[in-house]
């Protein structure tokens, strides 16, 4: 599929980490260019993360609220986190959603994949839907992790990001599959 | 509003700037936990964007396929860039969507803000909705932009989803915006 694209593509002449941090790998790479011309590319390298859509059997999702330093504020998002080396993605996405919320799930379902940021990250996001709820007594978070959890029907989610409450991208394309999924069954 | 989430809140104590490219702005802060300890937050400094859902007049959503070189491949998405320093919000939807489609557009709508990355970004997005469509004769890339215009109806972008053809996440959550208004009179 790609080759008809050619006349767009960029090509790696030689990959620079610029920034190794302990949460950060910022490259900048020397890339050649569709014209032929040469030209740098700066980005985070990411090892991709998973979002859970989790529905309760009384059909209310479930959603974390956590303070966001980037954007000194809280948002309302979908459990999610980053896998961890090695790990499938399906493991991922049970482990943060007990870590996140205390729930375990019986019943998965893989819907897609997003890309949060391609202009600056490789990061893809699996995306997860899981039922059969279980648990919901402790969260088992990471340190320096504090997150408060919470549910909302979903119309009171879909009335959130009409109102503004709910504006992470993840959490809204979450949103967009949760809701073809359970009203359109997709 | 975030005074009943004070128990989730980091503090700033330092911010520093860890690499300064030419795209990227990373910083790595001390922060103060709510529990009280500290911790470093690493995160990009972003200017903030607009993305803009543009309607011809029959009905068709503009789009551009670009090549992502973080992830070394080519996305559909909505057209989208960059707000200049000192820019209105409107004036930077106006301007991309002119430079990346041709396109001018009398009827403006802003539908709401996303935000794409809040784990390790400060990136805001403006979503606009724009009708009125005319034009469409020549782009006007910036230096080092190279990407095709083209259209789709709303059913062919959300099946697009539905395939895995579109997983942007700015370009899924605008969809969703989009037919939230354009389907649910929003």
């Amino acid at each position: 599929m790609e080759n008809e694209f050619q006349h767009l593509v960029e090509i790696e002449i030689e990959t620079n980490q610029v920034f190794a941090g302990k949460l950060l790998d910022v490259r900048r790479d020397r890339v050649r260019l569709p014209d032929g011309n040469e030209c740098c590319r700066e980005y985070i390298r990411h090892q991709g993360a998973a979002v859970v859509i989790a529905q309760r059997n009384d059909g209310r999702i479930l959603f974390v609220r956590q303070h966001r330093y980037p954007l000194r504020r809280t948002f309302l998002e979908l459990p999610a986190g980053k896998i961890d080396p090695g790990e499938n993605i399906l493991e991922t996405a049970r482990r943060e959603l007990l870590e996140e919320s205390g729930f375990l799930a019986s019943d998965w379902r893989h819907l897609g994949v997003m890309h949060p940021c391609v202009g600056y990250s490789n990061e893809r996001i699996e995306i997860f839907f899981a039922r059969g709820l279980s648990g919901g007594a402790e969260q088992k978070l990471d340190q320096n992790e504090f997150l408060d959890v919470l549910s909302l029907t979903l119309d009171e989610a879909l009335l959130a990001i009409r109102n503004g409450k709910i504006t992470d991208a993840k959490t809204v394309t979450g949103l967009f599959w949760a809701e073809k999924v359970i009203v359109a069954g997709w």
